[in-house]
């Protein structure tokens, strides 16, 4: 299982605020909590900081890796602000995202082979978002094959279901869920990721939404997730799903997170 | 969804000797308790009670019964204190439990049909405890085929997966998963149920266990859990997965429980 640690992020004011002020104390702190939360890549997205992006993006990268030894994540629809990240970062990338959109497509699919990057893949095209498993199945499949042509590995690509608000429509949360049994099924070597918090948007206590979504896409095939590590309940309720859907073998990383007072109960 | 509470069930210590005192106002609080948690049904257990179960059944279903108006689930291998219990139940009570061996087979479906109680199948039979998928389907196969050809309807009928210790073995939890998805592709109308804790046993922080656990297995289509409703996280969860499963319309029964500030995150 892949933890993608999400708190470096310029939509939460804090985030945006420290990047204004360069703090760069603030960031990597926060950068070095995620990681001994349990976060295995730290994503990076300063997507709000409108025409300095890229500049920013790649301090971003040179402040982090001074302080963790996990790969980042460049999240950013911007290839020029991807190409900033990436021609910094020390080691294999991890790059958020791309789609089956032609624009971003060619744009991005470029980076990927030349940093030799994993890389999240969205379930979506020119046609928009995915309304059925259909959709993301039809556009999946042009998405790896079309990496897989390129010389990606499949074990470096993620498939993104891409997760609509359940507030907006009470079955988008099935539809997710279904979607990703059906990647798995379809595509059992690549590797599933979302970022929870799309689902709860716009509904009271989300992290109680997210913390039983997380569950339920792992019970469904997925194996990695955006999500933020510093959730203690969500992290032990996940060390527990790992161990209950046959993960951890012996029991023995969950028996181990309880007699360290890990797991938060 | 249809929430069993497990706490009336003389394995537990305090249970055991309230019993022994004949303390009917602790018993009856616990029953009062558990509905007002979220419980449907009230199970009653006196399993421990030896040589006098069938008289202590009786007299346990008359005194929650008599503040509680949800039906009671009759627990016991013992057909005497089924019989006994069932024949003091107003209204429909539950069965826990029926199973594909001969002699209880034939000791507890007459019970099932003369009470027109709902019933609980365990999917064992004489050669013992299942190990596989398979085994559980061919055993709820016969189990369901026989109620319904003595005249029990499939909205009757809950199927129990049955669950052994993790701790016993990491693979014992996917098994069950996995037997709960078979189970609900196979008989789609049938109910499934579980009890939650026999999974945790023997490990730590078993509510941890638990609560993940319930999230999976409602995942995969089990729609009613023997549990402890006054696990508040536990109750959260099963809450929040009900929306994320589109099994709550416009998520009100979520926000609802949010608003009114029933949900612990």
């Amino acid at each position: 299982m892949l933890i993608v640690g999400e708190l470096i992020n310029s939509s939460r004011k804090p985030i945006a605020q420290a990047i204004a002020a360069r703090d760069k104390a603030y960031l990597q702190d926060l950068a070095v909590k995620q990681v001994e939360a349990g976060a295995n890549i730290i994503d990076v997205n300063c997507g709000t900081s409108l025409g300095e992006e890229a500049s920013i993006m790649a301090w971003l990268v040179d402040i982090i890796q001074e302080v963790v030894d996990v790969p980042l994540c460049i999240d950013t629809p911007s290839p020029e602000a991807l190409e900033a990240g990436l021609s910094r970062h020390k080691g294999k990338a991890m790059i958020n995202s791309i789609t089956a959109e032609k624009e971003r497509w060619e744009k991005v699919l470029p980076l990927v082979t030349k940093y030799k990057a994993s890389v999240i893949g969205l379930c979506m095209d020119d046609t928009g978002m995915p309304e059925t498993v259909e959709d993301r199945l039809r556009v999946a499949e042009r998405i790896v094959s079309g990496l897989i042509s390129a010389g990606v590995p499949l074990e470096d690509i993620y498939l993104d279901p891409l997760i609509k608000p359940l507030g907006v429509n009470s079955s988008y949360g099935k539809e997710a869920l279904e979607s990703t049994r059906a990647l798995k099924e379809k595509f059992p070597k690549v590797h599933l990721i979302c970022g929870l918090s799309n689902v709860s948007y716009g509904l009271p206590e989300r992290r109680l939404l997210n913390r039983a979504f997380a569950i339920m896409c792992l019970t469904m095939g997925m194996d990695a997730f955006i999500l933020d590590p510093l959730d203690r309940s969500l992290m032990s309720l996940l060390t527990a799903a790992k161990a209950l859907a046959g993960l951890d073998e012996y029991c023995l990383e969950y028996i181990t997170a309880a007699r360290s007072g890990k797991l938060v109960v």
